[in-house]
């Protein structure tokens, strides 16, 4: 096991009809920014439930964050924090809002000239205007974890933020939430929360027999539930779970004392910002491809995902090896997500030479677990997923 | 799943030569007690550690806190801090050391004249004197936890406490203390821990699938590791899931969402303050008849656990369920831990009608998950660990 350091302080609220503990959580005398998303809040109830807790506060509201949360939209909301004198940041919605809020609350205690910094020279953020969130999609686990990614739109980038001062001091999951998603949002919220676990487990074996176990615990509980979800989306035990599976899937513990590679991400987040792919969809594109790519570093890590989480007891390593990527890409397909990139869009030749030349310029520092895949490499892969 | 609510700010660095960050988590200007119990951290090299760790501050010490961390002394602990101006405390030890730290980092700050009070009337700590800790015996989960029982021996009690205001601010876990540890405290170690799980696990069946993974994950690495620990001390790698085992036991995450029992503590309790065993016996004590007694309502689970964590795959569920409370007895026995009363005593004839008594007179409130179980209920389980 690898040293490591853990501390996470958020407070979860979990369950049934707990946004209306809202007022608890927040000081008095707070001035709170709202934010939320393209106003599914509207429809679901959310947005009235919200400010109903929320009526003997100083609300301002900030609607219209959209999913990969877009930097020029993200600085309308910090001039309001600004000019208005906010000083509470209460995200409602997804990971995008969540992500964007992020951003807001090192943004507004900043100190630099242009907030793009925070990004562009991966600023760590001590403390941050404290925020809380009410989640309204499983998913992403921003909601309690320090991290944020935000998108860029003139220049097609999609850059990570994070740091110690941007926990969410609290954050309400209400399960029932789940029965308002779209199918496509649920489909997109297993895959996202799957491979936010195979990214910190289908590395190389590290001695860390309990993180693995808890690493199989959540993908072995998203396969259990994922159909059950998707029949029937107001099935409260299947959603409960759902909903704390995406949680824990990011919120730090998973990755303690274990190498992690994150490079499905790093190349699905170029994927979404050259063709708009949603996320999750961009991550079961490029995720086959980089374990059979990557196979002989990874088959040990991939026979034992196969047999504990797939239950396939038959053949040598590399035949379980094996298994286990055509599970994982058959559990895409079974959510009705396409795993190749020409399902998304006729444009895709020429895409992996793109890719690799992008991480060239930004600088390149080597991908996956041992930061040893080249530009080359990734080239490979994106062809490979194409 | 139950609605539910967490929040664990302790920050963990674990790992191997970790002591030396000591002085990056206290306040430069702290004046601190360092609290210790019998003396093996001179021993086993932790005491200089540490002292050079804090060589650049105002540090005092008390040592010879008991294991069951006893009330009298502690007072004189509690004077020191209060006629010497502590102002931070510093737990290095296990359990024992840190639930007696706790006591004191609420009593330094109790308002009312009789810090008895914070146990007999189950006063909740908002706010303690702030603590970290050093762990040197893997059990108890003290170490990333706001609880503490502590003993009176004048008056035969065992009491618990807790509180939000107790959880460590920092807790260093260094594996490497493992390999000083005797045999009788790893094998206590394992079963404390093991125990704890099963406490927030053999209940009923809640819709918690990703907690009961979380604990099934817990018990299949303790039950992994505990022939090599038992072996070979020095093996790293079965030390740090030992000690990272140990704390996720019971830092309130497999909790959260399900019913809990915690009926084998209290009753396990009582033996210790009438008998002195060791905490982690009693629990193998009364654990399997604990679950004898309460076989229909725990079947499920019972049967559940023998199929997952034991690999029982044969059989009606009650034939399961047997076999896992079979298996579990045998596993404390494969730890040198005996499961009988008589096997510690041999005055253990009229126990069960004397604890009985205890739970009558300290206001019943019911044990167990369902709080169903009465002191005649206790009684015939006692009789039945004799």
């Amino acid at each position: 096991m690898l040293n490591f350091e853990f501390k996470n302080p958020t407070k979860i609220i979990f369950g049934k009809d707990r946004i209306e503990e809202l007022p608890k959580e927040i000081p008095a005398n707070a001035k709170i920014l709202m934010l939320y998303g393209g106003g599914s809040i509207k429809l679901n109830g959310i947005y009235e439930q919200v400010k109903e807790a929320l009526k003997d506060f100083e609300v301002l509201e900030f609607g219209g964050i959209p999913a990969n949360p877009e930097y020029e939209i993200l600085l309308k909301a910090l001039k309001i924090i600004k000019e208005q004198g906010v000083t509470y940041l209460l995200a409602v919605g997804g990971g995008s809002v969540i992500d964007g809020t992020k951003f807001l609350s090192s943004a507004a205690l900043y100190k630099g000239d242009d907030p793009w910094e925070i990004l562009s020279k991966a600023i760590r953020t001590e403390k941050g205007m404290p925020f809380g969130t009410v989640l309204t999609i499983p998913a992403t686990g921003s909601e309690m974890n320090s991290g944020a990614v935000i998108t860029r739109a003139e220049t097609r980038e999609k850059l990570g933020m994070g740091g110690p001062g941007l926990f969410p001091e609290f954050s309400i999951l209400d399960p029932q939430v789940v029965k308002t998603l779209p199918e496509r949002q649920l489909a997109n919220g297993i895959t996202d929360a799957f491979t936010h676990v195979l990214e910190q487990y289908m590395t190389y074996p590290a001695g860390a027999q309990l993180q693995d176990r808890f690493a199989e615990s959540i993908m072995q509980t998203l396969i259990e539930l994922s159909p059950k979800i998707l029949k029937d989306p107001s099935d409260y035990e299947a959603a409960s779970n759902f909903m704390w599976c995406c949680t824990m899937a990011l919120n730090g513990l998973i990755q303690k004392g274990v190498p992690t590679d994150w490079a499905v991400h790093a190349m699905g987040h170029e994927l979404t910002a050259i063709y708009g792919i949603d996320h999750a969809r961009t991550l079961a594109i490029v995720a086959p491809s980089h374990y059979r790519y990557n196979f002989s570093s990874k088959k040990e890590k991939l026979a034992q995902y196969a047999e504990r989480v797939w239950n396939v007891t038959e053949g040598s390593v590399e035949e379980k090896a094996k298994a286990g990527i055509d599970k994982t890409e058959a559990f895409f397909h079974s959510l009705n997500i396409a795993t190749s990139l020409s399902e998304y869009t006729e444009n895709y030749e020429g895409t992996a030479a793109v890719i690799a030349k992008r991480f060239t310029e930004r600088g390149w520092k080597g991908l996956g677990e041992r930061k040893s895949l080249s530009p080359s490499d990734v080239e490979k892969i994106i062809e490979m997923s194409y």
